[in-house]
């Protein structure tokens, strides 16, 4: 590597400590890069001079002596923009550096979202939000998250059933109208809450990681040996439409007895008698319901969560992962119902795979895929801050 | 590092590149290895002192001029000892560096082996090999393929419901046996099938592969970003008692319809209308008759064959490879109704990571488990061939 390089190289390493791990001490870097003390003060003037990171006295703490200065993210440092677009809604926010959503904004779509609506949404979203953030620093980056099937490189996606998209350019589309030079990712929805969690959330420090994702749709994230699973079309965790039962419900792909027949949230709204169309107003009440003691709310929660168990042991049989973390309604089944997915996890996990593994709710709730989108959209600027 | 390091990294990065692909010029090395002639030279004569490669001038090639010696693995040099262990038989293989099989006993054990029946019988044979190996080099290193789940780290197999092993402690009990202090490396069937389509057979150069072995058990080993997938605890790739079909057949592991019972050996002759208990022969027998146009045996093959698609495509849903290698008697159904199968993996896969996946059979036939046995046996003289 040559000089120049081999900066451009410690700087990356420097921000995205920090970036993950908010405050550290100079000590603290100097050990995790295993550079000299100088060099790490050299690199942090250079971050500090382009308005990334600056050096505060910790709050708190009242210990004996001159207190240790910290290198942070920068108060006034860029931000990126991170999109999650469910089927009903669309969230955009602003996250800093250090992974902190500092303002957002919620818009009802009423279940129909098109392509080009969704890109002046996000134009207009990025507009007030750019006057709503604190930070006056610059937009770093754009993170789109969707629940279909994307091409990373391009940004292009392949289908998203539920939003009724096939074979869009989003990416390119984003680029042409946003206001800004930054780079846009476009990622699926339960690749993006996988890394959020692996990142900075329930699955940090854990190397075999699913995260299962239930909307209106079914999917899974998978981090593996440390790495996102992303297959060759990046399609991997595709597994909405895996059939669980040959005889079951008919699905929309034309399939019987997909698992999104079982743990869709229209699924789960019909199992409880409830009448479709599916709204995310119904589906919080199914919730409410079942955590007051509703009979036929829990009662379908319940039948739920033993082919929700069944779905986590074929993960488990599959890749004998450390970890799953359940996400959207798949998180409340598990707090409504952890007793009867344990039991079938185990009845229908392969010798003791099943036994032992964790089941969690995310750290960031129904952020998960919102905050992996911004973390997307940090990854050129953390590549190479200059 | 300190430059005895290097010496030894680059020993084991020289000895690697032949053993993986077999004689190659010096100008190759050097290229390969970014080093320069002289260091490759010196390399490639102290492998030769320790009888590990040897130069020799290629046979054929009639080229104009001084024929260019190659880098080969010495024919004398230490060979590894591969043992699959099939319910049954036991087959005991010495293999070269090179991944040459030069020797193999193949013996039957009429479906009943205990382990330390097991460890006699690979002791007598590795005797036998001995004086049957033309090579005088010694033994290097001794890798077991099982039918069931194994701890890789200790040997430990959890459980291998078809030979009715569980917590069989098979690494240490084979090193305590063993008339050498060669290394023991005990492995799953399927994770060694993969390893060595993937090191030298049908998925060379492929990152993201799964092989799917078919013989009395079904299981899958599985190859993802270049790395195999063992799991927290080695399980990974058990797919076998997924259930496809709740209504199913009565699995003998308690539950309804697990792959097992469409796609295990004794499942396809039972398809067919053929009497049990399962032997070699008549599923060898099945085979021959359907390829001769048996109408029953292809017909159960066909329904076979539906199975196997839908399966391959959860697989491809979950982790959408790039290829699928059918190993065992699923490759025989490949071979005998691959449109059947192929028509059922695209009507199963969700989007476009069904049409346009690779399927296939093993470049090493039955033989993979062994081979990969054979090259996990290596795995320590390839580390530090001093």
């Amino acid at each position: 590597m040559r000089p120049d390089d081999i900066r451009q190289h410690n700087l990356s390493l420097l921000l995205s400590h920090v970036h993950r791990d908010g405050a550290l001490t100079r000590a603290e870097l100097t050990q995790r890069l295993s550079l000299s003390r100088s060099t790490v003060g050299a690199l942090v003037g250079d971050l500090a001079q382009l308005g990334l990171v600056e050096e505060v006295v910790p709050n708190g703490g009242a210990r004996v002596g001159r207190p240790s200065h910290v290198v942070a993210p920068h108060a006034c440092g860029p931000y990126a923009v991170g999109v999650d677009v469910d089927v009903a809604h669309v969230t955009v926010a602003a996250i800093t550096l250090g992974g902190t959503i500092t303002a957002r904004e919620v818009i009802a779509t009423d279940g129909v979202v098109k392509p080009d609506g969704l890109v002046r949404l996000v134009v207009d979203a990025m507009r007030r939000l750019g006057s709503a953030v604190a930070s006056p620093g610059r937009v770093c980056g754009i993170g789109v998250s969707v629940p279909g099937t994307v091409d990373v490189s391009t940004g292009l996606i392949g289908v998203a059933p539920n939003l009724g998209w096939e074979g869009v350019p989003l990416g390119e589309m984003l680029e042409a109208e946003l206001p800004t030079q930054a780079p846009v990712v476009v990622g699926n929805d339960a690749d993006l809450a996988v890394l959020a969690e692996h990142e900075r959330g329930s699955a940090r420090d854990c190397d075999d990681v699913v995260f299962l994702i239930g909307r209106i749709g079914v999917g899974a994230g998978i981090i593996i040996n440390g790495v996102p699973v992303r297959g060759r079309d990046g399609h991997a965790g595709e597994i909405g439409h895996n059939v669980l039962d040959p005889s079951g419900p008919l699905c929309h792909c034309g399939k019987h007895g997909c698992i999104e027949t079982f743990l869709g949230e229209g699924a789960l709204l019909e199992l409880a008698g409830r009448r479709l169309p599916r709204t995310d107003s119904k589906v919080a009440a199914l919730f409410a319901d079942a955590r007051a003691g509703d009979v036929a709310a829990l009662g379908a929660i319940r039948a739920a969560a033993e082919t929700l168990g069944r779905t986590i042991a074929n993960l488990l049989n599959t890749l004998n992962p450390e970890r799953v973390i359940l996400g959207g309604s798949l998180g409340d089944v598990l707090e409504l119902a952890r007793p009867d997915v344990e039991e079938a996890v185990v009845r229908y996990t392969f010798g003791d795979a099943g036994p032992g593994v964790v089941l969690e709710t995310p750290a960031f709730g129904p952020d998960s895929a919102l905050v992996g989108a911004g973390e997307v959209a940090f990854t050129a600027l953390l590549a190479d801050p200059r």
